[in-house]
């Protein structure tokens, strides 16, 4: 576990599993919204959107979430290959969204519903990116722990992909 | 109800109305963590709350979500004058997490601690400051409306100031 001290009081946990310990009632609606954004009805695969959480975290350079929800991506079948039509037309989306949502224009919607995406794609896309906005925020505000061992998120994106967000076994370091 | 049409196909609602509206499933978590972060325990007040809420959304350039909690914090009593030193240090940190999560420095929770901002102020107002930049990208990444008339605001802002977020009486443009 590295780089100093978080700026609260937390307990000696990585990343957002500290904040959701240290403060429970907020950490019921967050891991209620994780779960249904990236677990609930969509027309995108779990592991899609996960891939899409990864990206937006990468791209605000969030180590724990992007190396967290990249493991969980993988475990979910995501194989790395470059992402198809679909996918790359709301990855773009989301990366607009990330800098600023005024940013997405008709002809970014347009060119995702050409191949495919429909509203509910687009919507998910967007909320996703706007949510790992906030996500990577919190996470990085409050200096939490960012541990720098891959087999730690490879275990954590395990446990992630097969329970979800609601109960998860405990996560400790 | 001004600029445009939405991105996708919503009720005729403004700004994030139409979102919980027309996305129940998502609705659920987002209006509980609304509740939680901004009328749950906290040692700020639920005015200084919105006040930061608003804060973040005027500076993100959301105009529905600042105009929106500008109203609600008048109601609640804020009176528009100058921030005392904790919320200044509180909207400071505020800031920062806007821009970055990264960028908020020990130097900048020392002098937040040092006006009588505690553990708990600082990661609410951390967390209400990245969910702003979730919300305020949500309203705007899907392009919902924005109505231009202040009393709009008003009306919504003391009905939001009475009932909270969890089972507001219907609001309608």
């Amino acid at each position: 576990m590295t780089w100093g001290v978080p700026h609260i009081d937390l307990p000696p946990l990585p990343g957002i599993a500290a904040l959701l310990a240290g403060h429970p009632h907020t950490a019921g609606p967050l891991n209620s919204l994780a779960e249904v954004l990236l677990r609930g009805p969509s027309p995108l695969s779990p592991a899609e959107r996960e891939a899409i959480a990864a990206y937006v975290s990468r791209r605000n350079e969030c180590t724990f979430c992007a190396e967290t929800h990249g493991a969980v991506a993988r475990h979910l079948g995501a194989d790395g290959s470059e992402p198809g039509p679909r996918m790359s037309a709301l990855l773009a989306i989301a990366e607009k969204v990330r800098v600023d949502g005024r940013s997405v224009t008709g002809d970014d919607i347009a060119r995702a519903r050409a191949v495919g995406a429909d509203d509910q794609a687009i919507h998910d896309t967007v909320l996703i990116a706007a949510a790992f906005c906030m996500f990577n925020r919190y996470v990085d505000g409050l200096a939490t722990l960012t541990p720098e061992d891959p087999a730690l998120y490879d275990r954590r994106g395990r446990i992630l992909a097969e329970h979800g967000y609601l109960e998860p076994p405990r996560l400790t370091p």
